[in-house]
């Protein structure tokens, strides 16, 4: 595996989609490099891996991408979409989302310059908004008439929030027991929600199966996953522009599939060779729950692979034992001077509270899993404190409630009285 | 009671507070129009009405205002806040929500122009960010070191998540018997939550003694009431420009103590008066849950005041019984031709399931209230369905999640076969 740009500028591209896809052309096998026609295809037929996005960009300019609107797709010109919005379907503006400045953080960690990229301004609160949205695009170039995926949680809420925006049908599969609030967050959007009597391998298993079996169906993280995992790159490109057009020295992401965090490499190395932001050194560093850390477990044993795991962790949204990217992920971060680190259940939830309390930024498990690999990767030493830092918040809290419960409430709890008022809130 | 520009030229300023708000110079009597200095007030002593704030702009252009953040802050130049950001309290950038254009609710209701103001962008997700964010600045200001109110949802969130952001100490007050779900979204925070034995009367009371006994304590809604109500104007300025520096010719707004309503109302005559848009009419719409509509009662009646009500509606961010706005409001859509109007519990749910299913926008029961008015006031012919409309979303559907528990879900609940999913999705 050798770190790439993705721009290719021998290939003449070919095939039916070719030129339909803006400045991609072609897939990619991520192992072996081989560039094929651009189609539904995600899954590379020699080696049986990924497939990716390649493209030749063409000159593209700050300028140009400042003049673009305040969401992702001034980012159009870098991803594999049409160019302009009328060619793309309506969509809710994803991305573009705050970069906070963290000085209380900052200060209680002993950090010099500490930046939050907040994911929880997309308009479903996460950062799936912004792969759903890619994916979206790619299900109306290639043909697909519904868009489907099988989730528990952001992924659906994402996928039914945009193909209702789209005026596309949307069917989402969920296995049977979920919560009732998890269930509503979907369901609201008039979604075709299929609940599945069955855990999520089952869920999983059926979705291979109706993907192979219909051509109207887009699985966005099945069929169009090489078009939905590009969306992952605005988080780093945001960064980068953000930060006035430089990339940071470390970056913190959460790793479920692992595939954001290889994006947001991918990001940085296509700045730097479109000449958008200036080459140098960057670090990036894994974040993973020790009830779901295979990818941490490998980097600690040196393992170029990780070795599955069965989750058991409170971060549910990065609970996938059998990471697909983790072969990427663990050779960025050794690239990079990075690393892997996995925090407890019990650190997780001093993350998400560590985050509000100090920033007022509320956070769902998988950032508490990111702020809690922060302060650990400090303490172990593995992370500058006096090198600029940004670390990415993925989601919201409201939908991991759960999750702090038992943990925080009322300071107290009074009658009506003035007098008392004044002798509890004097004890607190 | 006249419309006001609230520029006023020939006042002097005075107090210990001059010169310290912006371009604030004054506090006016919203009845008697008399002018008083700036502080910590919020009641005209003479006739016990509100008191609001009074500015001499000077000159402000639209490219000082496009030249500034991506945040409301870029209409500091017309508000009670210190102009530059070291001035203030560190925030979370709230504001410059998305203006997203309806295709799919437009077309499903025969309605040519429709937009939807979406404030579920703000960093806790309800428009409360926005008051929050003026009123902590008054607090600092005012040298207040404890930011305060009373609340059951909304703003309690926006009180914690900015005082936690801004690094002052915060007291929420709620009522005892209050969802655990909603003691969580604010608690997380850090904030010293008090839970007070009894109903939100027996708060509200509370907290007006805790105000008068303690000269630390900013109550953002009674002591800071001027300043924090000023902080709704920014959704006016906002509707404005991202327009394209336009005014609508109808805007659709939730009533609750009518506070947001008469600001975005002062809003658009400010921009007038500066010569940021262009005069035109504008028709400005009430919206309200017939659980708790004595602002539309007393509009249907011909009534200059409302008649206190005692709520009961699913729509409890708009249940104020006795609006303190109410003449104002009333006042507003008289003058410019709009009307307030009202709509059932049931009405609401539909306001809800019709938004995000057109639109991809899942918005809380004051969101659900809007929309149903908007379908009520084109089904009685007071809106005009071929003019510019704006509808304004002002809070998150994942803090109220009841309201639609009993309506949406699982379109089926399948065996993981194919065989059978075959036959369920095509029954659909």
């Amino acid at each position: 595996m050798t770190a790439s740009t993705s721009t290719t500028r021998d290939y003449v591209p070919s095939g039916p989609f070719a030129g339909r896809f803006g400045p991609a052309i072609a897939l990619k096998s991520r192992e072996t490099g081989r560039l094929t026609e651009l189609g539904p295809f995600s899954i590379d037929p020699e080696t049986f891996g990924p497939l990716e996005v390649a493209y030749d960009f063409g000159p593209v300019t700050r300028k140009d991408i400042e003049a673009g609107p305040a969401s992702l797709w001034r980012y159009a010109p870098l991803l594999p979409v049409p160019r302009t919005a009328e060619e793309r379907p309506a969509d809710l503006s994803p991305g573009w989302t705050r970069l906070l400045k963290s000085e209380n953080l900052a200060r209680r960690l002993n950090l010099k310059n500490l930046w939050i990229k907040d994911d929880r301004d997309n308009p479903t609160h996460s950062f799936k908004d912004r792969v759903v949205a890619t994916a979206l695009a790619a299900a109306k170039t290639l043909g697909y008439t519904t868009l489907s995926c099988a989730s528990t949680g952001n992924l659906a809420n994402a996928v039914a929030a945009a193909s209702a925006r789209a005026g596309i049908d949307s069917v989402v599969f969920i296995p049977e027991n979920l919560e009732q609030g998890k269930i509503l967050t979907s369901a609201a959007y008039g979604t075709k929600l299929i609940a599945i009597k069955g855990n999520y391998d089952d869920v999983n298993r059926l979705c291979s199966e109706i993907a192979d079996d219909r051509d109207d169906y887009g699985f966005v993280n099945v069929n169009l996953r090489a078009y939905y995992a590009e969306g992952s790159k605005t988080l780093g490109y945001e960064i980068a522009e953000q930060l006035g057009w430089r990339l940071p020295d470390q970056v913190v992401i959460p790793v479920a599939s692992g595939s954001l965090l290889t994006k947001v490499d991918k990001a940085f190395q296509e700045l730097i060779a479109l000449g958008l932001v200036e080459a140098k050194p960057y670090r990036i560093f894994g974040a993973q729950a020790t009830g779901c850390s295979p990818v941490a477990e490998a980097f600690d044993a040196g393992w170029d692979v990780a070795k599955p795991v069965r989750p058991d962790t409170i971060a549910k949204s990065l609970a996938i034992g059998n990471p697909a990217d983790a072969p990427f992920v663990l050779d960025i971060v050794r690239r990079t001077g990075g690393a892997v680190a996995a925090v407890s259940d019990a650190e997780i939830v001093a993350g998400i509270r560590l985050l509000a309390e100090t920033e007022g930024v509320f956070a769902e498990t998988a950032g508490g899993v990111t702020v809690a690999n922060l302060v650990k990767l400090l303490d172990d030493g593995r992370l500058d404190p006096d090198a600029e830092t940004v670390v990415i918040n993925t989601g919201d809290g409201l939908k991991t409630l759960d999750a702090i419960a038992d943990h925080v409430g009322p300071a107290a709890t009074i009658d009506p009285d003035l007098r008392i008022f004044r002798q509890t809130i004097a004890a607190l």
